[in-house]
């Protein structure tokens, strides 16, 4: 399951919630394992996860009528759905032969709303949580949703939670941390191929084509494709373009796809040929931040301790003027998941948390290094998700 | 251009509009050129335009300051740049010796506002636009964006935006016009790259990945890959799994891609070997429904009567009970632009708008068949964006 669920009960209970309502794609996905492809590719589809207390009821999903097929083929924990809208399809004359077909029929056949809010605010009635404190995930509702919300149950009172979500999802399960791991792998063998077709005269576009096939034969999706050569791999956004490869130059990947919702961001640097001297101490220098930071994360410790010794450390190893705003993040179903280790967090991690660490350097007009691993943090220490390492990669001439 | 800017004048004009400011990923790409990576990867991060009358000031980009390398590297028609929020980066001692590095260092340059909200203030501000009447594009906003703006500027009046922005959209320019027309070419050509791997015991996600490979190979990114073969070519939203096709079987590609942010969506029914002749006549029912579209659009044409007309000819060619909600919808950097094909549309088509004409038909537990062309709506009818004919493919067994 992807939802740590005590965990959620948990900070339900903290925060005295007798429900939370999941609006964002990535939240929905997240409670009830379901996917409802129309609210991630684009914005102002609505789907639901209504979770209720212990004793307030059932959890329930809520979505349109013409997503019911995705509810039927997918494996989820939340077996109470609630539909809206129409969506006219015929039935073969005889009984379905398959399950995903009987289940969609099934779901078909509920009553239906007419639409996303009506659903919502029929959901929370039935669930008695009419006069309930009720935690919404306000990010995916479109303007006005909250408004209605308001309206159609006003002895409810309404607490703003996409925050406490994203703390839920801080810490991952098991299941969470499969996929991250395997979609880490999947980047890194992804920067493999696109290196294998670097050469003189190679484009950007040409190594980010590699990549991306690469991520695609694996069985995950591109999402972040940052491939920049020379002066443009300081361009930290790099997309990738018609700029050649020459001799001698830095290659930046900060690149990461998608592989069953869960997302990678790793960052490694290459050369055409020998680096030249300077880049390669620098990137000792970052590389040593990060295996710092793998050396002494620990669960209780507070990430903006975690932040001060890997500046240090990248300062005391060559890049005395070093300088960051943060050396890493949370990573899952969204590429900037809790926690954000900065020197203003105030967050402390915790067992099972998978982070993205990284030491970015840039030199505008010159180049940009970086060294970012992904890591689960476990009671003794780090495990890390990435199996390379962050040294400069050599691509003979 | 992208931005069809007689139109968002004419609509400013219309409803009395001194400024407009963009804030959804697609219209901030749309009014500016400017594409932002954070906000269209995640919901969250800020980037705007503001677009004033003519006499109120020159239209502005605002965008965080870790996003200004993608300034400078894009082209954009907007020059006036506002920048918010810190990012460290070092300079290369000598002076930048590119174009994009210098004009990075530019931007960086410019004096900072500490947040989106701040930045936003301060532009409508200085454009002397604190007493006027400004179309605010809500979709992009997160909650309690609205609110900090009406207290920063409590003179002004604020009018939703979203919605006129997403009608300004649907009148494409010649830029947008060759984007569209490249990427559903791309998506044609990757269904004949899925299809080249289609043989008894291969799965969905086998052609699934010969298909995403295409579109990479092409220069564009997966977004929509419903791909199913049999009984599960009925899910709508079919996700590819590990099923795998027999002889006779239906498969059903409703799929499409993104190129240069330009999004494809068509619709293309194959067998694996001779198919059953009900689904024969199936197809050519709901194939002549969008030839006979394609017959009849003109600008002029109420969205509605065309709806009706389609619905018509399905029924009489053979679908006697053929249901549907729309028989289209616009298409451009959303994957649902204006306008929608309904019985209940008010919209009217006009010379230039890009539609995706689909006549999609389920048996639940049967099969789904479908066409989805993607036409220019021009003064003397449709131009067909998509080459290939909406016949059944048959893949010899």
């Amino acid at each position: 399951m992807l939802l740590n669920e005590p965990r959620l009960q948990q900070r339900m209970t903290d925060v005295g919630l007798d429900a939370v309502v999941a609006t964002a794609p990535e939240n929905v996905t997240y409670m009830s394992g379901f996917w409802a492809l129309p609210q991630w590719i684009r914005r102002g589809p609505q789907a639901y996860v209504v979770w209720p207390a212990p004793d307030n009821g059932m959890p329930e999903i809520i979505t349109s009528t013409s997503t019911l097929d995705l509810v039927a083929d997918q494996e989820l924990w939340v077996s109470k759905v609630r539909r809206y809208g129409d969506f006219h399809a015929d039935i073969r004359p005889s009984a379905a032969e398959d399950a995903v077909s009987e289940r969609h029929l099934q779901l078909r056949a509920l009553p239906g709303h007419s639409d996303a809010i009506a659903a919502l605010v029929a959901a929370l009635q039935q669930a008695q949580l009419g006069r309930a404190r009720i935690g919404i995930d306000e990010a995916g509702l479109v303007p006005g949703h909250l408004e209605a919300l308001k309206a159609h149950l006003p002895n409810a009172s309404w607490v703003p939670a996409t925050a406490l979500l994203r703390e839920v999802r801080a810490v991952k399960t098991g299941d969470e941390i499969e996929r991250l791991g395997q979609v880490a792998r999947i980047a890194e063998r992804s920067i493999q191929s696109a290196l294998a077709v670097a050469k003189e005269g190679a484009t950007e576009e040409d190594l980010a084509r590699a990549f991306h096939i690469k991520t695609v034969e694996e069985g995950a999706l591109p999402v972040l494709g940052c491939i920049g050569f020379g002066e443009r791999s300081a361009l930290m956004n790099v997309q990738p373009s018609a700029r050649e490869l020459r001799a001698g130059e830095i290659i930046r990947f900060d690149v990461g796809g998608r592989f069953r919702h869960y997302r990678a961001d790793i960052a490694r640097i290459a050369t055409l040929g020998e680096p030249p001297p300077q880049a390669r101490r620098l990137q000792q220098a970052l590389l040593r931040g990060v295996q710092h930071a793998c050396d002494i994360i620990r669960p209780g410790m507070a990430a903006a301790k975690l932040f001060e010794a890997v500046v240090r450390v990248v300062q005391r190893e060559g890049i005395t003027h070093y300088k960051r705003d943060h050396v890493g993040h949370g990573i899952g179903l969204d590429g900037y998941d809790a926690p954000t280790l900065s020197a203003h967090s105030t967050e402390v991690l915790e067992e099972g948390m998978v982070l993205c660490v990284e030491t970015p350097y840039y030199e505008i007009g010159r180049w940009g290094l970086q060294v970012e691993d992904m890591v689960v943090v476990r009671r003794g220490g780090v495990e890390r998700l990435t199996e390379t390492k962050g040294d400069i990669m050599v691509v003979p001439l």
